[in-house]
Formats: C-alpha cells, sequence, structure tokens
C-alpha cells in the first residue's frame, strides 16, 4: 500500500522537535559563551538569555502536550553548525580583544535562526487552529526578538570599540 | 615568538569567506528549490531570488577587492545544515500538498541567517571604516530582508492554504 502524503501536522511535529533539539543545544552553549565574554555586558547578557531559554524549552513541552506528542528532540545539522561556528570563535579569537565582537555575531546567527523557525511554525499552527500554540510560539518569537535587538545594541555600544582599542 | 592576538580585520575577513561560501550554497540550491515547488508563484520566488543573489556574490567579491583579499569561500557548517534541512523536506514532503509550506520555512532559514551575517558584517565594517564595503553589505542586506517579508507573504496568502486543502 502506498503512503499517504505528509500532511501539515505532520511538518508541523518535525518543526517542533527541531527546535527542541535547538533550543537545548543553546541552553548548554550559553554558559560556556558567558564564560568566554570579556564583556561583563555580554556576559550579564548571555546569562539572562540562559535563563530565558530554558522558559522556551517548558513552552516548547507545553506545544508538544497540545498536539499530545512526546517531547522529543531530532537533530538539527543548521543549529549544530551555528553552536560550532561559535565554539571555533571562541577557540581562535581567545585573548583577543576581537572576542566579543565575534561572540555577538555567533549569537545573533543562532537569535535568527530561531526567529525563523518560530516565524514558520506559528504560521504553521494558525493555519492548524492551534490558537494555544500560537500564544506560545508567539511569547517566544517576542524574546528571541528582544534578545537579537539587545545584542546589536551591545555590538555597537561596547564590543566593536573594544576590538579596535588595542 | 607568540603569535599575535587576531584583530577585528582578521574577523572581518573571516566571515566574508564564510558568507562567500554560503552564498554560492544558496545559488546552488536555489533552482532544485524552484523546481520542487508546487505554486508558480513560490517558484517565481526561488527564481528571482537566484538572479538577486548572483548580484550578491558579485558584491562580495568587491568587498574582497576592498580588503585587498583574493574572493575565496570557506566551509560555513551552519549554511550546510540549513541547506541540507531544505532537501530532506524535498525528499520527504514530494507529492504532499506541505511541500511548498516546508519550503518557504527553509527558505527563510536560509534568509535568516543572511541577515544576521550581512548585519554583523556590516556592523564590522562600520567601525573598520570601510565605507564602500558599508554600502555593499547594506544593499544585500536590504534585498535579504525584502525576500524575508515576500515569504512571509507567500507562506500567508497560498502555501498554507494549499497545505490545508487536502
Amino acid at each position: 500500500m502506498p503512503k499517504e502524503p505528509k500532511q501539515l501536522d505532520e511538518l508541523f511535529h518535525e518543526g517542533l522537535k527541531d527546535l527542541y533539539f535547538a533550543e537545548k543545544k543553546i541552553l548548554a552553549a550559553l554558559p560556556k559563551m558567558a564564560k568566554a565574554a570579556n564583556s561583563e555586558d555580554l556576559a550579564g547578557a548571555f546569562e539572562q538569555h540562559e535563563e530565558q531559554t530554558e522558559e522556551h524549552v517548558k513552552r516548547l513541552e507545553q506545544v508538544f502536550k497540545i498536539i499530545e506528542e512526546t517531547p522529543r528532540g531530532k537533530n538539527c545539522p543548521a543549529i549544530v553548525g551555528i553552536i560550532d561556528e561559535g565554539e571555533e570563535i571562541i577557540k581562535e579569537y581567545k585573548n583577543s580583544p576581537a572576542l566579543d565582537a565575534g561572540l555577538v555575531g555567533a549569537a545573533q546567527a543562532v537569535e535568527h535562526y530561531e526567529i525563523s523557525r518560530y516565524g514558520t511554525l506559528r504560521a504553521w499552527a494558525q493555519e492548524l487552529e492551534l490558537d494555544e500554540a500560537v500564544s506560545l510560539l508567539q511569547e517566544t518569537l517576542e524574546e528571541e526578538k528582544e534578545t537579537d535587538s539587545k545584542l546589536t545594541e551591545l555590538a555597537e555600544e561596547v564590543v566593536n570599540q573594544e576590538a579596535e582599542a588595542v
């Protein structure tokens, strides 16, 4: 018997697993980024975002519950690649005044990945009429956008000047 | 003799190589996405973006020239991962009405990766007082943002409805 073509609800479930894996990877990476940062403000921003990310993981677990699925991650090569690039920067720019500029760049790549994925999942949830899931995804989407804006400010105000100061 | 710590100009050069590699990968992926898309509007959007991407590659080559470096890419695992996820969607959702929704999601992940990288490079170029590079990077950044907005419209207007139509 030929398999039924996959539908939007499956795409939504796959996307959710991808993002669940990504958030957990990010949760593991943030303390390393906070430890590496030269600027206290930047370290503080990473620490604050770690707390938020714990909340994001819980919200995704609520969305799994809404669609009656067990929370489970699925290997997401995109976020693995983005985080690996960040770790490479930590290694290669250790002791460099440009380290913080590199860390902000890496963190913004992470934020934009999440912004695109949460935006997509929210649109699919809307189409699937999963209203509670739409609210949960929207809440996290807004926090990711705020984090991205904060990183832009930090980059402009502090980090790039430090990188040039030597 | 200990090596000098790396500086912002090196970070900029590394970022440029990363993005040059990414744009070329995207250029190779776009025709496959256009061919796979069910919606003519979506296929058209991918084709139009392919033309823009050729321009983006040329602009990056101009930036290499400004910093007196040879245009050369550097393996960027992040974009490889993002594009692999898109190709997986093409394979798994072939013949599914949800395919286009998946393609838009994959394309928006690409756009957001580029938005973050161009934003970062533009900020660094500004700090390094590379005014001409700032303009070139800004121009592409705006086109990537426009493409992302167009994809959001396409997703809302056409794609998700098709996905639900079966």
